[in-house]
């Protein structure tokens, strides 16, 4: 039996049976990847604030197969469907993509929309397989639209399916900046485990050196150990609790794009650095380069690296919009009817 | 009295008289700058190719003011007004931006597009006070759609103006690709002398030692010394003429975004470095990172760019397609009426 959320406090498990037009976001994430949860929490944000007059329903990833069949029997032509943004359209996470799938090629006739993703299939032969699987379930659904977080992913978008494709930031740029004024100090490490890791621990620990003789160093990563698991209705307060700990270091140091993201909503210095496949490095110039408390590097010259870090440390924080870059995805929902 | 360019060997001083759709490009080049020649002739070939549907009738920059009223007395609702594409949209190139405002404020009942732009308005109490006379005339269009050919113009327009924006690449990568298989002997180095000028002369200098002592090095613009003038009759022979001389380099080592266009073209091995505003940085980075034979760099250690010679100088040529990133273009203009 799927669970329906249909706001943060109200959890169902039939669709509500009313007229209002329903906005139905698939693939939410249950697991702890903060920069995941953040996108869906900014999703929901979005659609309440710019479009009220849909119902937002939001479908954690493993009820999606629960769900369908349910959605598919209620749903009528006025409904929307969406699945979640982030950074796993490809074959590196089968098991999004799988979904992703499953619910573009059942709802056919609505329009459906993929949420801003970037995307990596492998060029090899597993690549090419799962590649050939996506094309033929997209293109099932001539009113799907796919939505492109950074300029390489709208080429490969564009050069891999035949369906619409738009360009916009991560959803998570549409949160709301913060300024809590907290005392700043220590430096804080965010760093993947995962496939995805490329910067050597050689580098990283000459970061450590320049930056520890100073100030406190710390090492996390936005991907929890604790709690096992975050939902619609937990995921808010620790999205806060987390912009709480960038508000209270002098420097981020991160292979994950969601930390420079956080950095950016917090005015906290950052420095990215690689992974595999080039996601944080396009998004950031594609979006944040003129934003001057957050750079980007490949870099491995520790004196170069001491550089930027020193630039980011000085930068002043200024006004930034990255509102009107949404535009295509706000022309492309039919509202005020 | 206005000049109107029916195709390359047909001039008129009067508007066709019958009912197919016209298609009226305006600000078209007649200078010698090579890159904004092949814009203004790959904006043709498009719009023949895909759309011949639509006469194709264009009119050069300083008979812009004589064939504004022209047109406007014979403009029919089927009709497209076009603006010519390049780097010059903002407060740089004046003479531009003030034909871009006459035409886009007099065509306001008809779909006008301007075609694929990189903006820059200084920040600064000129470029601010040139920036709020675009905005005031671009917003007198409700029919007005901006093109970006790259991410940072695409995010700089949404947020300066209030007009629809879409993103495609420079319109020259949608010429073919041309594989003469000249032999190939020497250095060519493509270099403004304009005001975007930034890469130093050491920089320069330290390139020609590694190169020259190898090969013959030549020093060329794109923008030509003669002839004095171009018009659409006599480019097309002066675009092919540049990629045969590219064609026959080993190397280009150029500071022009359409030196590396012209190189992708022809498969030769290019270095580009940056202009004041990244304009070719971020084209490069959005569209052509993929290719291999062709890089980027700021870099002033030589022993670095030493290296990215030689990667390009050993990469081989692939395949590529940007057709499909064209599809934003494409899906905006009406045809098969």
């Amino acid at each position: 039996m799927a669970n329906f959320y249909i706001n943060p406090n109200n959890v169902v498990h039939e669709l509500p049976k009313n007229n209002q037009p329903k906005f139905f976001m698939f693939g939410v994430p249950s697991y702890t990847n903060l920069g995941d949860q953040a996108i869906s929490l900014a999703e929901r944000k979005y659609i309440e604030a710019e479009f009220p007059d849909y119902q937002y329903i939001e479908i954690v990833e493993e009820d999606d197969d629960a769900a369908i069949p349910v959605v598919k029997q209620c749903i009528t032509k006025q409904d929307i469907v969406a699945f979640t943004g982030g950074g796993n359209m490809g074959n590196l996470y089968l098991n999004h993509e799988r979904a992703r799938r499953k619910v573009f090629s059942t709802f056919t006739d609505n329009l459906t929309i993929s949420f801003p993703q970037s995307i990596h299939f492998e060029d090899n032969e597993a690549g090419l397989y799962e590649q050939k699987l996506s094309q033929e379930a997209y293109q099932k659904n001539p009113n799907l639209v796919l939505v492109a977080r950074d300029a390489q992913s709208y080429h490969r978008m564009q050069t891999t399916f035949n369906n619409k494709v738009i360009f916009t930031p991560d959803m998570v740029l549409y949160m709301k900046s913060v300024n809590w004024e907290f005392n700043r100090n220590g430096a804080l490490f965010v760093l993947r485990h995962d496939s995805e890791k490329v910067v050597k621990k050689s580098t990283i620990d000459n970061i450590k050196d320049i930056l520890g003789n100073e100030r406190p160093v710390k090492r996390v990563d936005t991907v929890l150990d604790e709690p096992q698991k975050i939902t619609p209705v937990t995921r808010e307060a620790l999205f806060d609790s987390e912009l709480e700990l960038f508000s209270h270091q002098e420097i981020i140091i991160t292979d994950r794009w969601h930390a420079m993201v956080f950095s950016v909503l917090t005015g906290t210095p950052c420095l990215l650095f690689g992974n595999s496949y080039g996601k944080g490095k396009h998004a950031y110039i594609d979006w944040l380069e003129h934003i001057n408390w957050v750079s980007y590097t490949d870099e491995e010259d520790t004196e170069r690296i001491k550089q930027q870090i020193n630039a980011v440390m000085e930068a002043k924080t200024h006004a930034y919009d990255l509102i009107p870059d949404f535009k295509q995805l706000h022309d492309l929902i039919p509202h005020n009817r």
